[in-house]
């Protein structure tokens, strides 16, 4: 085989970091296939293109010191926590380092007082939960996974109780990253809130390192309600089901969980769990509070579904029961994936405006069975975001183009609902070809961005931008 | 007077934008002195500089063509709203045009089921407010002046009830800008949430028009609550009261609002509206939910409050009650005003960690005792944020230094209390001299930023960036 100059040249550069990397890291670095194989692919059908390396960083200065070797090199780094990403965030299509951020799992400073703990970006988040759990504190976003907090940083990442605590958006209070310069960058201070310029925080929440490493954030933390409540609704549709948590939200009932599950959900659920839910349109709630309030919520929720033809409610406080309920929230998606054996998942979200999430889930179920696609729906019903969970088979191209032509359908939809086409899995690799549809002009300001602050593309290449 | 060069060519390039402007603006847009010197002055203490002209505009179209002309002939732009800002954000130190956005006055949009509206800029908060009330929807955030929702915005403006409902940081779902460039940029769509791409709303929300205009904002919303209660609370020190917003907020009381005064403001508020308050520190506070909620949360506060030392707690839930209890606490500028006759104020924000609030407060009591300035204390204890009320002499000298010294160590005070320099004033001209010891490397790429965005530094020059 003869290569090219340029392939020699990147080659050899390659080569070259590496050297330099394994300099500082010693036996913290691995060019092996399969560690290598393993840091390229995330959860998803993503194929997954493995990095020339991977570095085991131990704290922020050995980042800065990679991050430089890279930028001197000019190849790329792409930040690595549990790989649990859906939309091939972590893949490496221009090869570079992966750098692997599990080792720094140190939670380093709680503040009881003020609410807010400092974490290592390779904390999980159950973790984080275990760790605080004595001090009547809980960090309340869950996307299911037990990610690390600085992927779920880095995504923007959210969950079933994003309706009442909001998401990584909301609850990172400051971050410390290493930029595509080198220069490590504390974006603010440990204050509740500041009009201090620009606001480096969200800039970064969300930018899916394409921008900088993330290597300690500051997050806001909760106290543990006094009494938490959860139940499960029958609903005769899609659209009441809806209702009844828009009436609720209207009502000024502060619901903690608000979880849609259509009736390909529940077929899959009693199927796989034995239970004998029935098979029409759920909600999953749960409501936090004093011991009156969560009382109060009850009351009122079960009116609501009443009027709108729902219930019975059946809810449950102790903790063991509420325990058994969300064991089968979370179950779902393996519940789902028994029913398609052998085949891959592949699990994507859109959201829309609450009034139009009904319209959006009902024209998605018609287009599912137009098209053959087995494809459950479950919901953040609050915040106006789904999950669609499709099956599809990498070599059968009939099936895949089927898969992608209904993604392609489920996103322009949402996006001409004055929606999204993600509320929190993000754009990775595979939905940059719906940014320029979603945001139009606001693509070329953040083009400018990222030219501004990583003008060499070391930071994560081929993410979110067109 | 002999002029150089550049200076006759600025004068020929202003003079040819004006023309281009009046052009499109006919009668909207004015040279006349006393118009100019009223659109460079905020309501502080800072002595403004006048634009060369202030172009009044009427939609996101006149605003786009004024930019074009501006940034074709590298002439400032600087957005107005109510002129209420507190750094001097509205100043025009090299001249420009100042774009009054007050006619852009229309709310566009109401969605009562998705609890958001899109708005003008220059609807103000009150006017929103009124518009809403039927439908049974509040906007919370209030900085106490009546001010535009663009000024709002462009500020990250807070206040009293930002504990509970948060900042414009929090409030603002997305916004149009027209950037340096010309182009009309729509951040994000109506999404409650959305993982797509670089979150370009929070880049704007807080920007201070250094980055683009703002022409059209969709702000959330939130249903009136069923049941409110307020009272006050006199407490033995600044210390038990702190101590008491802390415990409310651990034992997870979601209160509305929570504002320290202390004992000078009580002594002015009782000569200026005859009352007969405790000269101590005090708590103004606010419970929203509902009956029994409300019920419940003003037992809890009482309850703490009294272990703390604290109390009686004097409450009311009758509108008209509540209505003369915050009358007291917007009238105390007024009150510590009256203090001061013939004075310029200069009201100053900081805000650190809760833990840190009681500390900074005393320390920063103790500083002005030392140097003899009169300033009394306000804040929303919830976030750790404060407002002391300085008076100053413009044409003394000696007082104008011993105001700027103790402006300084208050900044670097709560900054070196892991706080920032402002938590809802902003950095407009005045505070930038602090930015660099808050954020360090952050600055830089802050500048980054602006350069990328706005190369010829036409968007309101001299604000934010040292």
């Amino acid at each position: 085989m003869i290569m090219s100059v340029q392939t020699i040249e990147r080659r050899n550069s390659v080569s070259q970091a590496i050297a330099e990397i394994t300099a500082i890291l010693e036996d913290r670095i691995s060019i092996a296939q399969t560690v290598r194989d393993q840091h390229g692919k995330d959860t998803t059908w993503n194929p997954g293109h493995s990095p020339d390396a991977v570095a085991f960083v131990n704290n922020t200065e050995e980042v800065q010191k990679v991050v430089q070797i890279c930028s001197k090199y000019e190849i790329p780094v792409i930040p690595y926590g549990t790989g649990t990403s859906l939309e091939g965030h972590i893949t490496c299509p221009y090869g570079g380092v992966s750098l692997d951020l599990n080792n720094m799992n140190q939670v380093l400073e709680v503040n009881p007082q003020d609410f807010d703990v400092t974490v290592q970006p390779g904390v999980t988040r159950k973790q984080l939960n275990e760790y605080i759990r004595d001090q009547g504190l809980f960090f309340p976003i869950d996307p299911g996974a037990d990610a690390s907090l600085g992927g779920m940083t880095a995504t923007r990442a959210s969950g079933t109780n994003a309706v009442r605590y909001g998401t990584m958006r909301e609850n990172v209070m400051s971050l410390t990253a290493v930029m595509a310069n080198g220069e490590i960058v504390r974006t603010a201070r440990r204050a509740k809130k500041s009009a201090a310029g620009y606001d480096l925080t969200r800039l970064m929440v969300g930018s899916e390192g394409t921008l900088g490493v993330i290597t300690e954030i500051c997050l806001k933390l909760h106290g543990i309600p006094e009494s938490i409540a959860a139940g499960v609704c029958p609903f005769p549709s899609v659209k009441s089901a809806c209702d009844a948590a828009i009436a609720c939200i209207q009502m000024g009932v502060p619901i903690a969980r608000v979880e849609l599950m259509d009736s390909e959900n529940l077929k899959a659920l009693n199927t796989y769990s034995n239970l004998k839910l029935k098979e029409v349109p759920t909600l999953f709630v749960e409501f936090h509070g004093t011991e009156t309030g969560t009382r109060e919520q009850i009351d009122t929720f079960s009116f609501i579904a009443e009027e709108l033809g729902g219930g019975p409610f059946d809810w449950a406080t102790k903790e063991e029961d509420r325990g058994k309920l969300w064991q089968a929230r979370h179950d779902s998606y393996w519940a789902i994936k028994a029913q398609v054996p052998g085949k891959e998942s592949l699990g994507t979200d859109v959201c829309v405006p609450i009034s139009k999430l009904a319209e959006c889930v009902e024209e998605t179920r018609l287009d599912l069975e137009k098209h053959g696609l087995y494809g459950p729906i479950l919901g953040h019903v609050g915040d106006g975001n789904f999950h669609v969970v499709l099956f599809c088979d990498r070599d059968d191209p009939v099936e895949v183009r089927a898969t992608e032509e209904f993604l392609d359908r489920l996103a322009m939809r949402s996006i001409a609902m004055d929606g999204t086409c993600t509320g929190e899995h993000g754009i990775g690799s595979g939905k940059r070809k719906f940014l320029e549809a979603e945001l139009g002009s606001g693509v070329a300001v953040m083009r400018s961005i990222k030219q501004a602050l990583d003008p060499k593309n070391i930071m994560n290449p081929g993410k979110i931008i067109p």
